[in-house]
């Protein structure tokens, strides 16, 4: 942390805030310039953090230089992570493909999306059975009926299958059904959630908050590493910016920065990145290129009759091509990788 | 909600989508012109909203039109909402005074901080017994023993107390101890949160997400609201921008457009809001002309000795001067809308 | 500015960096810490600012801790700024209030609204002759033509007229008729344009740009100060936002800021900042409540009537009401600021 | 547009509407349903956006439908826009790959930048003359000399030359010396200069705003358009949002929806965009699976001693990558759409 005085603070401003540093056991280093003094601090990262001495005076402000997240970290952990469900290996050679309905709806109608989904090489089965809306009287979801459809579409098909948990006290009955839980948007700094999965040893697939930093996202991980699940999948979903032509805007920058600063796997999700199902596949393939692990996707028999979403569902046609252009795509930026790592 | 056809969408295009709407029992009303045809939907809220129209063959966009909160809005409910709490009325003739320390530390400091503020005019004393925190190695809160300084804190000056909730699980617990239940920034759309404090009878403070709009912040108080709880208090705390000199952006322009559209009262919180504690007070003042019921602001005796957000947090004599300045701006508002009811 | 370097920087790698500082004749200051190394480095602002090291091995991330604005800065010039304008003093005793039609229309209807301002204690006439609109096909203004209306008002009434000049070609022409140049928000960065009116002697009124930051109009500000034209009257106009309800987010916490790093005067613009008519009178009195030194509104006989945004043109009728309220709070809030300074 | 009614406005309120409406001779079409009333306004687009009905007594809001734009349109011009540049096709087979320093520094670098980007594949080369900068202190750039640097690096490659372009005045000037005018995000909304480059032959680079819509970068090549110059290659080059991990944030979105809005070729600026040197790579490769038409980046020999932006410049080595990953890329996403657009 860097501590940057006012133009003119006065010696003993400066002193002021030297023995607040010291008293607090954190090192202080003064550099003093024709323009601006700044004292660094060093020590350790939470307690450097906390500190509130922008309030004394003389001090103009405080700028935060380090990463507040350590077992996320590329440093705590150089080579990638990767996450073996079902036997596909997500982070590994081939891109992960999850697809699926918004919500769960029939069990028949689920089964037969899984079929196809499969058909077409995705290597696991969405679906939502409690599902978070920002309306009280909209569809909630079908609950624990829904989860059990999803675990009758894994027996018929063998595709893991991912559903969202929304509270604590559901993490278990959730985990129950499903080979990984995810952790929604609006859930991603739900901290009593995050500690919840972290004490399964289910993997999680972590989606962005729509208006979340990255070091927030990653310390969203944290959380959950910290609790001893070591099992988590990162998701870009698209986050909150001015412009309204699309519902989100899916931020593929966060893809390479990830990957520098964390270890973790990162898929993305255009649809709700995107929000208009004509684009879908156009982001899924770009995501692939930025270095995503791969995609998630919603796919539906007839989107215009989805129950929730049916703006950005694709059709079992469209995924079908959207799967061979992912794959494709994630061949030639696996081989650059190569690459790079063997120059 | 209006759905926009492309120009040169066929007669079949359009036919479609008008059936797909009366197969669901909704109203559509075609408006055919030179440059453009659009369809206008009427019918239940929450059916025209969940439609998935968009990727029909001819369909450009889909534009909403409508609310979709109703108890939470203006016409459900004429006049605002006035909310006794132990004796004093949030949203009547005098202005809100909430303060206290962002984290509730010891027993003695709380009791002297709630003295002070009392003699200063507060109305309620503020402080976090559990912390919703970024990091998880950051100080996350006394808990319970926290909420039993908060109780004796009232016992010792009469104030009513507000602190955070951050599971279903805690809500009883947090409940039997506080006068209100403050909904954080961050679960504004922890659904399952609000129908936990929905289902109580104490007064709810719902912060607005920093990144939610105005709308979804009602559409969470419609889901308090739905569960039975009439007793809902906003308040605007500071969205996310580009603007990185501030914390947040304290939305004032969220204070207007609220009253407009809902019954309910709003405060506002300059000390997230802008997070520098010298500006605080120029915010406090221009949050109550803007029309805010009231301020809830960080207090500390050392704000630089405070266990967490010390940079955002006022002196006891800062707030004494707040206090002052927010009372006679609120007076002076008052006699506006007085002025303006009679004519 | 501050050099992070990554976790395991090598020596060679830092020493590397040290050098390059050096070569360019920087101050280069090491801190090496447990769990990172920082370089502060000290030297000009600009020179420091240019840099481009983050390419570099070794090195994570820099950071930019000084502002680039000297002349605009508060300790360069510790008062405050204050601008005689036609006998009124901007940044003076009393709030500075503006208010016209947002384009200008008719001669004999442009002096109907000067008077009518007037009478209700209006400083300034605005009006635009060269409109900056979105669309190519959308009403341009009247050119020259308007310019000379709003003579022939400030001859009718004696009110200051102030209008906007769009490029650096027609500087001389506006200033030849107008009292006070206007840059709009779009023209923030159009630095060729900042240049042209700091070499007029008219003061300048310059609006934010709608995705600035405050540094950056600060800078846009020195750009004109750096010319030699001292007289530089800021404009908080509303930024750009993800919330849709409201045109822009008028920003209130620049206000305090602003104050605080700058002594120049700072208007604000509720009209476009809000950009309903409902809503302005309640954020002017805000604007005021947070310190600005006046107002700019649009202000028309018939709104609805009006060539260019209508919905966020308040009557005349309203606009009386807002200037006494504007007064009041302007009254209430210099109280605070003389006892502050005195103290 | 449509006009949304509030609940319970009156007959004499809808009538008011109405009849304000025909007496500007545009059509209306009433919509009551059971919640609310909607008036569909049809009529020229320009005329209908202009109108300001908000401030009427039982108007809720006002919401726009149609898109302004009508050159720049997909349904004015079917067939995607290709330009030819000195033998390269923009929009064609091949991705258009645009290379150089920021700033123009000497002759002989430049011409040596020439050569090596010409033998990585690069169909342009880039480089700064003017300047914009957002401290009026720093590097303003070589001016004419650049230019002439710029020319004589054409002479020694064959290359085409790109350069911005910042005021009226100089337009001419610049269109002696380059093939193509740049347009810089902090100018798209500059309507005097979009005008003066819309009268000139030379095709157009046209960057969008880091805060502008979509729909007003159509807006902005519509003025350029609507002068007579067919020519606009609209550019990507990052958006401002919450984020400062990157410099802003490259919107891939806005590449498949500019395609589908519009017949123009956009291409994308991934050294502007993301910011850091690091990342620029990847997101040239996602920018093009995207859909984009081709790149523009930024290059030099020795970054760190670049005069401006060397955090975000790459070396000719990781160039000579990039080029033919953007060519891989490129080459795969062209199948897709011959495969498409044969279906």
């Amino acid at each position: 942390m860097i501590i940057v005085m006012k133009e003119g603070a006065s010696k003993s401003e400066i002193e002021r805030v030297m023995q607040l540093l010291q008293s607090k056991g954190l090192g202080a280093h003064l550099s003093e310039g024709a323009e601006m003094t700044v004292i660094g601090v060093i020590g350790q990262k939470e307690k450097v953090r906390e500190l509130g001495v922008e309030g004394l005076p003389g001090v103009e402000k405080v700028v935060s230089v380090s990463y507040p997240f350590k077992l996320a970290s590329r440093p705590f952990h150089p080579d990638n992570t990767t996450i073996e469900i079902l036997g596909h290996v997500v982070g590994g050679d081939e891109p992960t493909i999850i697809a699926g309905p918004c919500s769960v709806e029939s069990k028949e109608g689920l089964i037969e999306i899984a079929q196809e989904i499969k058909a077409s090489g995705a290597h696991m089965l969405r679906g939502g059975a409690f599902k978070p809306r920002s309306s009280p009287y909209s569809f909630q979801g079908l609950g624990e009926e829904g989860l059990k459809y999803l675990a009758a579409a894994r027996e018929a098909t063998g595709l893991a299958v991912v559903s969202e948990v929304m509270e604590p006290g559901l993490v278990d009955l959730v985990a129950d059904y499903v080979d990984v839980l995810q952790i929604g948007a609006r859930n991603m700094q739900n901290y009593a959630l995050l500690k919840a999965v972290g004490k399964t040893d289910r993997p999680v697939l972590l989606k962005r908050g729509f208006s979340n930093t990255i070091e927030e996202w990653l310390m969203s991980a944290e959380y959950i590493l910290s609790e001893g699940n070591p099992n988590v999948i990162l998701c870009e979903r698209g986050i909150r910016t001015f412009e309204t032509y699309t519902r989100n805007t899916l931020d593929l920058n966060a893809i390479p920065v990830v990957q520098h600063l964390s270890h973790l796997p990162v898929l993305v999700d255009p649809s709700h990145g995107i929000g208009h199902s004509r684009y879908v596949t156009a982001m899924a393939r770009a995501g692939v290129a930025a270095g995503a692990a791969g995609v998630i996707v919603e796919v539906h028999k007839k989107p215009e009759e989805a129950w929730s979403d049916g703006n950005q569902t694709i059709t079992l046609e469209e995924f079908d091509r959207l799967a061979k252009q992912v794959r494709d795509t994630h061949r030639l930026v696996r081989e650059y990788q190569l690459e790079a790592s063997r120059s």
